[in-house]
């Protein structure tokens, strides 16, 4: 591949794995309903997206420190509404 | 950072975001509850992780790959869960 399409790879990935919180943010902003929602999967997720992040400045990989730096802000809301909804 | 530690952020990262699917996993399982889990966050990112796995390929990035081809088996287990409790 084409350093181009690897880019654009990337950046599609990025996309798709940060953009997919949406929906779990909004459903669960809706119904307030966090029951079957992991609290250990969360927090483990918003802590391994920071070390992912840094690991993207490291690596100079930008769909790498975009996607986690995005997927980090909705993971948190999630996070915090499983705490606050139980 | 030197490379070595480069790469042990980058394991400890995708061991993180791979195994935080882990207790996600076990409680879906255990309580065949998935009601508060939206179907669209399960699928972009069960798409999404296919995408990553493959642009680790491409930049030689092992922890990126490792990470997604684990994240990948989780993900499709709760989606499939999912897909079957409603």
């Amino acid at each position: 591949m084409s350093p181009a399409s690897i880019e654009l790879l990337g950046f599609t990935a990025a996309a798709l794995t940060s953009l997919c919180w949406l929906p779990q943010a909004w459903r669960t902003i809706r119904t307030r309903d966090t029951k079957a929602i992991s609290l250990w999967t969360q927090s483990l997720l918003a802590l391994g997206t920071v070390l992912w992040f840094t690991y993207g400045l490291q690596i100079a990989s930008w769909p790498v420190v975009v996607a986690n730096a995005l997927t980090l802000c909705l993971v948190l809301l999630i996070l915090s509404m499983k705490l606050r909804f139980g």
